[in-house]
Parts: C-alpha cells; structure tokens; sequence
C-alpha cells in the first residue's frame, strides 16, 4: 500500500490564542502545516517568541518568520510608538487597527504556497470578537480567495486555492472550547498587545479583555500570566 | 483664493523603465506622489539604487523603501541564487516569476496609502510584453482593487481606492514614448535581472531583451549601459 502524502498547508501564526488554534485544527484536518510568522515592527514582540515554541510544539514540518518593515509607514499603536495602545474600548475601527495587515500577511502566506505547492491557507480571523477590524470578515475572506485564483502561476493553472479562516463565526469562548478539546496548552500564547518582554499581559488592553472574557464565559480557567 | 490639496497617490517603484514612467505618468495627473520600493532580497539590487535616484529626480513627496524578506521562500530566480536566471525566452510562466509578488507589493501600497489618506495606488505593470506573470494582467488589478475595498478601514467607510496600471495595455515601445514625452532619462534605469553592483546591463535576459526591443520599436537610441 503506498502512503498517500499530507496535502501541505500555510498556517499564518502570530503566537496568540486564535492561530495557534487555526494551527491545531489544520493537522487535525489532516493537512502538513507550514507556519508563517510576520516580524512586522509589533510593539509584543514577544508574540514571535510565543510563535516559535507553539510552531515547534505543533512539530510543523516548517516555520518562517519574515522581517517585514510595516513599522515605517505608522498610522497604528501596534507599530507606532507615538501612538497609545488604549486601556478601554473605544467605538469604531481603534488604533489598533494595522493597515492592510492581513491582506499583507495573506498575500505573503501565498507566496510561499506557491513555492510549496500548497494550495491551503489557514488564517485565523474572527469576526464576532474581532475587534473592528475590517479584514477579519468573512467577505474579504472571499474576495482574497477569488484574487488568489488570478495572482499567481496556479492558479492560472487550473489550481484552486481555498483560503480557510476555521474561527471566523466563532466566538472567544468557542475558540477556547476548541483549543482545549485540541489539547492546546494556552499558557504558551501570547495575546496582550503591550505583553512585556517575558510575554506577561497586561490584563486591560482590549485583547487582554477579549481573552479574559473568552476563558470566562467558556468556564475554562484562565492560564494567562499578568504583569 | 484657497489652493486645492493635490491628491496624494502611492506609486510602486522598482527602479526600472516601467515603474519611472508610471511615476511621471501620475506626477502629470496632478498627484502628489509618494513612491514605495521593496528590498526584497531580489539579486538585481542595482533596481533599488535606480529606485532612490529616481525618486530624488521625480521630485516625490516621500519614498520608502521597505525590507521584506520575500527570498527566504526561494522558487524564484530573481530571489533564490540557486535557481539560474535564463538567458533565453522559454514558454509558459517564467522561473524569473516571484510567488504572488504583485499581491504582496500592492498589500504594502494599501496600507501605506491607508496611513497616508492616499486613495490612488499606481503600478507599472504591463499585459502586453508581461513576461506570462498572472499578476500583470487586467483581471488581476480589478481583482485587487474589489479587495482593497474589504480589506481597509477607509474602503469600510466608504472611500473608493483606485488602482491605476496606465501602462497596462502598451506595448514596450509605446511605453518608452510615452517616457520620452514626459522627458524621463532611462538611462537611469534598472531592467535587467542580472545587473552589476553598477547597475549594468547582462543584455541577455527576458527583461534586457524586452527593454532592447522597446527601444528599436519605438525608434529611440537606446541609453542603456551594458555590461
């Protein structure tokens, strides 16, 4: 009987709660996970450090983490030091918000996809708790699956890429009940958008409060360390 | 009388023959351009070196050159040193094809454009002498300019983004007139693949190949310094 190779996947992996869970529903699905980590000026660089362990824990068959000077352009608190990161929900897109990310981030999980050969890509968006963010809805989700079809050599082809975003009708604690039927280990993730260098929260930034909440209503004990 | 802001555009510039029209092609138009260059580990760095000095000669508002680590993928010629650049024309979609690099260029564009107020992205790319890349064709850009809307905040609120490729239908020479007309110097330009440390010219590569052509075509010396 000749063993049927894995079909490979690109996991776009930040080192928090949402892609690491994306990560362990990929091999679940039977897919050979590829992780793609961006290094795009991010105040919690501790979430690279995050993504590292999760990668390595997950025993993908490969991990990437690609510098990417987003930093420069500004325009959000997550890379731009001039501005604060808020302790407080604010109505509206927050300045949180980095422009175009995910389309970046897709576009680059892409990329290696094609030099894969991979025709699956795994990003962890939501749009309940999504913060506001215009790129975490299921219709950009499709319009980039549509524009991945005529971006590139496969497909022109005839390929067909599927662009899978597994959380995003999910809710926080629904994510968390996943993860903890998946085993995932959520101590080792970093979510906190001014987590200090040791990856320790610091318990009031919205993604701190989403996080906090999720472990709440799913009735999970929370293992985030604080600050 | 109040003077009326010039729109302001971003325009990708690669530092070749294409990229510099479309700047002066945006510049007439009347809009306060702002260009953005990618190093992205592409052999032919000479291009970037091109890219500064024509941004100083176009007079741009800003320029940036971001570093994106797109060679840490490999399958291209232009990024990956074991795959040799061709120095003939074979069919199909070229080695010299980078995985979805249109994608992630105009994604880069987007969001600098978001943090700018831009609402106009400008990109030389060419269907018609294109080199059989997926991403240079018209379906492509109407593809993205359809996900530009989903993927932003301002597309959110209402904003319309643009995206122009005025060379999109003209043919190599027809693009070099149109240079020639707007008074460009294209021996200040970068096209071939394999250019020196001194930005020379291989004169063998599709990209030299293509250039040469354009400029017999379109019945002008060509200034190019070959190696």
């Amino acid at each position: 009987m000749v063993k049927q190779a894995m079909p490979k996947a690109v996991v776009l992996l930040s080192g928090g709660l949402d892609s690491v869970t994306v990560l362990a529903l990929a091999r679940e699905q039977g897919f050979e996970c590829y992780a793609l980590s961006l290094d795009y000026g991010q105040r919690h660089n501790a979430e690279l450090h995050a993504a590292r362990r999760l990668a390595r824990a997950a025993n993908v068959q490969a991990h990437k983490v690609v510098r990417l000077g987003l930093g420069d352009f500004g325009g959000s608190a997550l890379t731009d030091t001039a501005i604060a990161v808020p302790d407080h929900a604010v109505p509206g897109i927050p300045v949180t918000y980095v422009p175009a990310r995910n389309t970046v981030f897709l576009s680059l999980a892409l990329g290696w996809a094609e030099v894969l050969g991979a025709w699956d890509l795994f990003i962890g968006v939501n749009a309940v708790d999504y913060s506001g963010y215009p790129d975490c809805r299921p219709e950009f989700i499709a319009a980039f699956e549509q524009l991945a079809q005529l971006a590139t050599k496969g497909g022109v082809e005839g390929g067909q890429f599927r662009i899978h975003a597994p959380l995003i009708k999910l809710s926080k604690a629904e994510i968390i009940r996943e993860g903890v039927r998946l085993g995932i280990d959520y101590a080792q993730t970093v979510s906190c958008y001014s987590a200090d260098a040791e990856g320790l929260a610091c318990g009031h930034c919205d993604a701190c409060r989403l996080r906090a909440e999720g472990f709440r209503v799913a009735g999970v004990a929370d293992p985030t360390c604080y600050i």
